[in-house]
Parts: structure tokens; sequence; C-alpha cells
């Protein structure tokens, strides 16, 4: 993509309603730009990471036998009545009244609506597990948004449902998605540790919460140092086979956000030298709920033995659009963001240090279309701008490598490559620099 | 896929509701389920050929040089008052007042937030042109809303906005989209014909609506036959050179939808021989409409000799929700559907004609693992239904093609290969089938 077809504008300044290191960087990178409270435009460049994020979540969801549909954002009021949580969510659910006066509401979740639709759909024993996901915008109306899109009105979520004829078999669904959200957010950089939690409005008899280490975490966390190196499954692992042995793995440790800290439990059972204390932010949360639902809501099946039971039910849900703004707590500098590469907006920044010289915009075109024809996104800065703030530009929108091309170096036969994370530099032939960078990626 | 791990709830019997075949068809082969009227869920098989659409307008989105982002689906109610739409749309706008009691709507269209994003991004004419889309879900309060999602409220719909500096640069930014339907239409199998329109409640100076062939189409349609068999731009098309003549090529042909229709102009102009009179579906509208936004909300910049200009805009619509219903109409028979290879929600279906059965459970198995290893999607029919249902079932949710496995084949080393828009059959070994199915796909 070159920059001057792009659209991507960066400020120069803080703006001054950001507190927190993610809002200034998205809102100075060109990322988001906020429409009303809470409410945020996803930029071309905001849209192309929190799409990473999304399809890494999506293949993972897959792996673990999880089929993808998608429920509408607004819902009848009607389905929340039935399960008694029309009023517990109190002013945080967005009521509407459509133009013949019928209560509506745009969905803060979808427990109620996947329990109506298995409800109808499964007839038989034989017709589960069923386990589906979506991924699709949500509405909770805070009385206070801040943060930007770490806690936003409108949000995009994964939320993913299992149904089950029984309580064991319920297990195993609920192990398979606590494995695979150790595997998604490895898969994005992100050091991810499950907390057993309070299950919150969900209700139910399971649930964990998973929180990602960065110092600019939004709460205080607890964990055992075992945790943080701890081994993440492979992209082999068997789905089929019994998972409890790994989850138990992870969830004997001691591990535990603000809320549910017990320093004497903690002192008790970890050894001071693995008692870990930082920052976190939740950007996951698994629930097994059981019957909550299918019994209020009259879902029920024919077992094996005859007998109607209720659906056994677990609900999965992953911030999508928060986990962009996770990622740049865990990593960034001051100079900007540091993106890992499976979810960076591009792979590669090429800059051409003199827009309008003839011989260095044939060397960055040749470069530029060596690199796409590889399959390497790379963002070509053709534009005028003076080179400082080209420097800046790409220091703040954090892509992994960068390639600096100028009418200097050309006549010397050198290119230069710099990565973001570690600054380190490197003069080479074009050649070479390509070779280097279609190896990497 | 396997059916026992998918969840796509048939219904034998067809829903008394559903008043047109795609609608009624939708319903029967589980694609979607009506969550409250006019809103639907998506379930896995409708969601799956609704992603195959939404892929195909993206990539050709791209290839016309347009970038992708993402507008939220709550706007504030401010930027409607401020370009005077907002008393305009009457009861077809979602309006919404949240926990502070300011007025927010569900947007049914994005003109005004993208006209003010632009008038914040935008500051000289070197940043311009700005060619952006999203593809994200609309809301219009429709007073009776019908003929399932070929006619729903919450609809997702790709729009498409150009920004330009003059007249003559936006006439561009048209046609390549003008062009770019052609070839997006093309790709889904379908004939869609461009037709000089009303611009309506977009407003502006120029507009084409593209409607595509179905005999059970919603209007009638009159054009010149020459129309109908003209090529389609390949896709090495060139999007920086002048595209009007192509444009002309097509406008320059009668072409009109009922309100349009002028029956002497048509005599007139079209031989009768070349007069073709049918049924057609709206599935695109792009609009030219200068600076109708701009104006009104102050979006100017400074051209390149000082003089401070009204953004130039367009905009630039595909119902992509609707496209399913559309296709459907378009290409069913009295079994079922028949996809269009290119938005199929798999490529093949596999039949299983006595599951529980070792001989035939192993053979279909390995046929399975070659067609998933050489990329094929295959749907397998792992299930005990009766072979008759399963069938019917194959028919009616129209995979391209059918590979039919039994016992009684199986010892004379056959398997059966079914084309599903023809109904042609083949014996022939297994081997020779894979052969046949990965060369196809």
């Amino acid at each position: 993509m070159k920059l001057s077809n792009y659209f991507m504008p960066t400020l120069r300044e803080t703006p001054k309603e950001a507190e927190i290191v993610s809002h200034r960087l998205m809102l100075r990178a060109g990322m988001v730009r906020q429409e009303t409270s809470g409410i945020y435009s996803w930029l071309p460049l905001g849209f192309s990471v929190m799409k990473k994020i999304e399809q890494i979540v999506r293949e993972e969801q897959n792996r673990a036998g999880f089929v993808e549909m998608l429920m509408p954002t607004i819902q009848p009021a009607d389905l929340w009545k039935a399960s008694g949580r029309y009023d517990d969510y109190g002013k945080e659910m967005l009521r509407i009244s459509d133009r013949h006066d019928r209560e509506m509401l745009y969905g803060p979740t979808n427990e109620e609506m996947i329990t109506d639709i298995c409800k109808m759909g499964i007839r038989s024993y034989r017709d589960m597990p069923v386990r589906l996901y979506h991924v699709q915008w949500k509405f909770r109306d805070e009385v206070r948004p801040r943060f930007g899109v770490m806690r936003g009105r409108e949000f995009l979520m994964k939320d993913a449902y299992s149904i089950d004829i029984d309580k064991e078999e319920a297990r195993k669904s609920y192990y398979r998605q606590f494995v695979a959200y150790l595997r998604t957010f490895e898969r994005m950089g992100l050091k991810a540790i499950p907390m057993a939690a309070d299950s919150g409005p969900i209700g139910g008899d399971m649930s964990h919460e998973f929180v990602v280490l960065a110092d600019t975490g939004e709460s205080a966390v607890f964990c055992d140092r075992e945790l943080v190196d701890m081994a993440i499954p492979g992209n082999d692992v068997g789905y089929d086979d019994d998972l409890e042995k790994i989850a138990s793995e992870w969830t004997s440790r001691y591990a535990a956000t603000d809320e549910k800290h017990d320093e004497e439990k903690f002192a008790a059972e970890v050894p001071e030298e693995r008692r870990v204390t930082a920052r976190g932010i939740e950007v996951g949360h698994i629930f097994y709920f059981g019957t909550k639902y299918s019994a209020s809501m009259g879902a029920t099946v024919q077992n094996s033995s005859g007998e109607s039971v209720a659906l056994e039910m677990g609900s999965y849900g992953i911030g999508v659009s928060r986990l962009v703004a996770g990622i740049i707590e865990a990593s960034h500098d001051e100079a900007g963001i540091i993106w890992p590469a499976s979810v960076a907006p591009f792979d590669i920044g090429l800059i051409n240090l003199k827009a309008g010289d003839q011989e260095t915009d044939e060397a960055c075109n040749s470069l530029y279309q060596q690199l796409e024809n590889a399959g390497v996104e790379t963002l070509y800065d053709d534009t005028d701008e003076r080179a400082g703030g080209k420097f800046k530009n790409m220091d703040l929108i954090g892509l992994p490598w960068q390639l600096i091309v100028g009418p200097r170096g050309l006549k010397a036969g050198e290119v230069e490559i710099k990565n973001r994370a570690s600054g380190e530099r490197e003069t080479l032939s074009p050649d070479a620099a390509i070779n280097m960078l279609t190896a990497k990626n």
C-alpha cells in the first residue's frame, strides 16, 4: 500500500482526553476516531489490526471444533424477559423501541438468543454437542466510557456457546475453550494467565478470566511465576482428547486478580521467589453455567434414556476490539507502538527519503514491487514529507521492520533496515535487504 | 466439516410465512432464522455464503483502489442534524436515546459520518483522492419487513465513499466503482445490468442501479439484449486508466427499471429482436452527489490554487446480505438451491449411504481427508439418516457437487459423482473421483 493512496491521519500532538497510553497512541497513529462518547470509527490502520486479531481468534475457535455463525445486533426484549435478565442489566442495556413500539435492545451478549436457537434446532441428544461462535458488535451503555476502545460502549466481541447433553460433556467443551484461549493469546504475542473468576451477571458454576500481563494494566494481579513460563499447547493439540490435564496444570497454581486475591493463601502456596505481583488486563472470560438459561427458557431434549433434560451450556468471550488496545499496553515504548508480527497492520514500512528524486523513486518502486510480489505486506511512504517526520510516523505506527532508502545510500549501493522492537539497524545491498525481509515473513 | 459436528437445522415443511422462493429455501436449508420481524440470525450455512459474497466484494473494492475501514453501527444524531437528513428519514430511522438521554440512531448509511471524518483527516488537496469503504450492519425500520433477508430491517451493506478535489476527479472515482460492480456481480455468477436511476434520499447528479436478472425478481426491467451479452472487464483492468469508455459502452444502451421505463424510447432505440423484458432485483446502487454533504457540513479544503473548495463526493452501496437471497432467486430449481461455485458454502457434499458400515465409513473418511487435504471444502454427511433424506437435503442446500458412497458401489470399486446444476451423474473409481473433484476446485 502506498501511503499516498491510504488514509492515515496521524496527529503530532497528544490528545488531551486520552488517559492511557494505548488510547493516546491509537489516536496519534490515526487508528481510530471517536464519533461520540465510547463509540469509535476504525480507520484503515486500526481496522487492519483488529481484522488480524479477529482472524487469529477465528482460526483457534475453528481448530477447537466451534462453528461460526452470526447473530444480529438488535434483539427482541421478550427473550430477555424469558430468562429474567431484562431487569438485571439495568441502564447498561441499550433499550430501543421500534416504529411499532415493540421493545428491543442492542445485545450486550447472546446467551438467551443461542438458547432459543438451540431450543428450535436441537431435536435429539444425537444432535449434540453443538458448539457455535460469532464475532459481532455488542453495546454496553457504560455510565462513563473511557480509555478509548479499552472500555468503549460499542465493542467487538467473539462469543462462543457450547451446548451439551450432560455435565461431563459440558466440561469437555469448557476445556476446549480453555486450551483455545491459551493458544489464541500466545499467537498475538501476549502472556495471558487464566484466573479463577466470579461469574458475574452470566452466572454459573465454573469460570475463568484470562488476564494479559502489561505494566500499564488496569488492575493488580498475583500469580505463581511458573504460570508465566509455562508452555502453551501446540497447534497439534488433540481437541478430541481429554484436555482436563492441560487445564489443571494451569488451574492448580495460584493466580488471582485483585478482587479474588488472598494474601495468606498466596504466601502459603507459592514460594517467595516465585510470587509475581503485576498489572493485568482482562481480555477473555469463560463460563460454564449449566442449565441457568435452558431451564428458565424451556430448552430441553430427550437424552439416550428417554428422559427430558435441560441443555448444559457454557459461554466464552474474547474482547476483540479491546485486544487492539491491550496489545499496545503490553507492547510500546516512548516512540510509539511495537506490533507483534502476527497482528501488525503491515509487515514492513518502506521509507523513501527523497520522494521526487528519480533514482530513489525507482529503487523504492522496485523494492515495493518485490516485497508485494513475495506476499510481504508493505506500507510504502511515498509522500514528500520530510525525512524526520517519516521516521517519527513509522516508529509511531510500530511496523516490525523499516526499510529506509535514500539517494546517498543508493550511490553506495546500500539501503538500511531497522528492527522496530530492538532498534537495531543494518546497512546492506537492496538485494540482500529483500532476501532478509522476505525470509522473515 | 462433518455434518455431525455442524449445525444445520433443515426443515421438511415449507414455512408458511415465506412468500418468495429464496426465503422459503433459506429457512428450509437452515441458513437463517428469524429472531423478530426483519431481523435474522445467520446459521453456519447461511453465514458461510454471506462471508464468501463479502470477500468477493472486498477483493474487488481493494482492486479498484478503495481502502477498508469500519464505522460504528450507532451514530450521534447531531451529525444528521448538521446535514439536514435527520428529519428526512422519518420513521425508517431507528432512533435511540442513551442513558444520558443523548439522541443517537442506528445508521442506515454513512455519508454524514464519512464527511465528518474527512473534514478532520484531509488537510490538503495533496491528501486526495481518499477512497474508503466498509462492510457494516445497517438498520432501516421498514413498516412491513418481508421477503426474508431480501428486505430485512438489520442488513449487511458494503458502502464505499470517494472524496475528490474536483468534479473531474470525482467522475474517475465513480467509474472505478462502476467497473468494480460489473466485476463483483459477474464473479458471483450473476448477470447484473447498470441502469440509470433516481438518486432518491442520497441525492445528487449521477446515479446507477445495478439490477440482477432473475425470473422471480421484484420488479420489471427493460433493456437492450447487447447488455446481457456484453463482456465484463477482466481482472487486469487498469483502474488508473480512463474508465469512462468502458462505462459508456454500458450506459449508451437502453436499460431501465419499471419506474424509469419509457416504452416509446425503448421502441425507438432498440430493434425489436434485441428488446429484453425481464424481472430484476436491485443489488447495488452508486451515486455521485458532489458537494451535497460537504457544503452543508463545512468539509472544505484548499485546492492547488489556494482556493477553499467543498469536497466532491460519491457513495457506492452493495447489499451483501440481500445478495444471498438474490443469488438464490437467480439460481434454484424444484429441489432447492443451486450455488454458483464462487459462493457455495462448501464445494462438495460427501454422502455416506450406510453410516455405521465399517467399509463404507472407512472409504468415506479416506475420501473426506483427501478432499480436505487438497483444500476442497467438503460437507461430509456422516449421520445415520436414511439415504433418501440425505439426497433431499443435499439437493436442497445446493452444493455444486455430490460424492455418493455406498457399500454396493464400493464392492464394485465404484462411487458416484453428481453435478447439482445439470443433474448429471457419473460412476467411477474413488481415485478417479478425487482426481476429478480436486481438478475442478
